[in-house]
Formats: structure tokens, C-alpha cells, sequence
């Protein structure tokens, strides 16, 4: 079994509301410190070990987890979870 | 700057609806290896550099960004980010 974290990022390109929204709580807390704020979703799953193992993360990724026209992802798999 | 990443999860003991839905449609579209889906926030923050950033860091954390009762966080400070 292996436990794959996955990363998920809107674009450069597009305005994140959300992160924004953070920003200013953050700001009216007076931590001015903070200049930006980006949301993104962090996701773990645990996954039988197979051969094309990352061809199917990146499948499910692309097909489910990530909207690839506004968002980027990226994987981490983790060796040596215990069966 | 600084560039923070912050990675919030659910602690093991609460139940994740959204990561069984999510696990559910993986079945559905044939990922069956997937045994499990927890979901999570992702969260980066370009911030100030100052003396006393990581204790900044988690009491914003614990103020704002994370529910201490039900989820977990965790950080990542990176270096070497452009002023």
C-alpha cells in the first residue's frame, strides 16, 4: 500500500476569492505581514502498489480530483507504508 | 519574503463525508485501489520575513486558518524567496 499526498493548486492566472477573503480577515487581525494568500486543496489517498502506479494518479487527478483548466496538481508518493 | 505552506488535515478520529464521496466516485469510475480518501486544505502564504515568523505563523494558524479540535496543521517555511 502506498500513500500518495496530492496538491492541489488554482493557477497563476486566475483570482482566488478565497484567498483573498483570508487575506483580509488576516489584515483586520493585524497580521499585516501576510502579502498573499492562495487556497489550494490537499489530498491523501491510500492506493494498492501497482506498476503504473503514477500513470493512474495522474489519470484520477485529471479526471476527478483536479480541474486542469483553472488548476494545477502535483504528487508525492510515499515508500514504505506499512501493508 | 517568505513563502509558507501550510498543510491542514482532518485528525484521524473525525470522520471526512468529502473524502468517502471522493472514494466513492473513484470506485465508481473503476480506481478500486484506492482505499482510502482523506481531504484537506492546502494553504500559501507569502509573509514577511521577521524574527519571530514561525510563532506568527502558528498562531494564525490556530486563530484562523485551522479548527484545532478537529484538524491538524502543519508548515513548511520556504527559503530563498525572491524580495
Amino acid at each position: 500500500m502506498k500513500k500518495v499526498k496530492i496538491y492541489i493548486t488554482l493557477r497563476e492566472s486566475v483570482l482566488d476569492p478565497q484567498g483573498q477573503a483570508v487575506k483580509n480577515s488576516l489584515h483586520n487581525m493585524s497580521y499585516e505581514d501576510v502579502q498573499d494568500v492562495r487556497i489550494g486543496k490537499y489530498i491523501e489517498l491510500e492506493m494498492k502498489d501497482s506498476e503504473d502506479l503514477t500513470k493512474r494518479i495522474e489519470e484520477l487527478c485529471e479526471k476527478l480530483l483536479a480541474n486542469t483548466v483553472i488548476e494545477n496538481y502535483r504528487y508525492e508518493i510515499e515508500e514504505g507504508v506499512a501493508q
